[in-house]
């Protein structure tokens, strides 16, 4: 299991990208209450991990081999999920439905991303693009008008960027909006930080 | 103007919370392209401000006197609104379609409310909730079962509570994801930081 798909229990996914990721996956973890969704669509979850206080009786009854129950309170599901596919070899960790209905949990999807501890490499699919984290350098595919935005928690990481709009040159984000809309001028752009991790998003096309 | 109602250009609100707000409203400020919504929806702006580059010819034309064409790099459409607002009076400002569509804006709008330097009350409401912002001790009008989350950007605040199911004493959110995820036990709760400002989030009943 070196890559898994999480489905998170937020809105299920409409654009075609996250749910070509979602029909050409080996293995499905579903959190709690989202494996109604995914049966309805009609896909098998390979695992459903939560405190199953969201799932219907019926689902419970045809997936009963496959239920992880795990009550911590600290955690949510996904962040089960997560510690669960870790713990069991998994490398790589794509996770749709984290956004949409409660726009708390959409927050703390996103930044358990940044945030979570955790040797996965973590992106969020949405339906309208993509969260990824950012570590020293690195390289970004993209298109000429790809909408990028960035995001730092940690307002003293330095961040230097090439072939955007605007780019940054050694620069603190010092909000959480500051790093927001920004455009690729190439089909790639790069990204280097002083230390730590920040956030990409990338606006589907 | 003591209190603006401000439409951002995310999803036109449903849920009847905001809708109820917005039909109330005496006066609207609409960011750019969301008086096309507003339009739709068979009420009148008071103001479009933005760059003006979503906004249709039809609706540029029968609004011409309410449009304040704003340019500004560095600024959204809802923190042009914001400091026009204030500028002009505003003590209050409730924004709504501020989520929805693309991620990045959600974020971006969500944590204005927290690091815009502005001396406005400022409350988001979404189809799902409302963020307020709390600055030294607050009392919040509640319900049993509310669910409650709190977000500190600034992991240097300490914050205290009573009435929520997890209370925090003198403790500080080191994530953004770890304040989230709690409940109101009683029809108040109770908001204590040592400085700063953190959001706070209630579920709609």
């Amino acid at each position: 299991m070196n890559s898994v798909v999480i489905l998170a229990n937020g809105d299920f996914p409409k654009h075609p990208t996250p749910l070509r990721i979602l029909k050409e996956a080996a293995s499905i973890i579903c959190c709690d209450g989202a494996v109604n969704y995914l049966n309805e669509y009609g896909l098998k979850p390979s695992q459903i991990i939560g405190d199953m206080d969201s799932i219907s009786k019926e689902l419970k009854i045809k997936y009963e081999g496959r239920l992880i129950h795990i009550e911590e309170q600290n955690e949510n599901d996904l962040r089960k999920a997560l510690k669960w596919a870790e713990n069991n070899g998994a490398k790589k960790a794509i996770i749709l439905g984290a956004t949409g209905k409660r726009d708390d949990h959409s927050l703390a999807n996103i930044f358990t991303l940044l945030e979570f501890p955790s040797q996965l490499k973590m992106t969020i699919f949405t339906d309208h693009g993509k969260f990824s984290v950012v570590k020293g350098d690195q390289k970004f595919a993209s298109f000429t008008g790809e909408q990028v935005s960035l995001f730092s928690v940690d307002q003293t990481i330095e961040i230097t960027t090439t072939y955007l709009k605007y780019n940054l040159n050694s620069k603190k984000l010092t909000t959480l909006y500051f790093g927001s809309l920004n455009e690729s001028i190439n089909d790639i752009f790069t990204i280097s930080i002083s230390h730590g991790e920040i956030l990409v998003y990338q606006v589907f096309k």
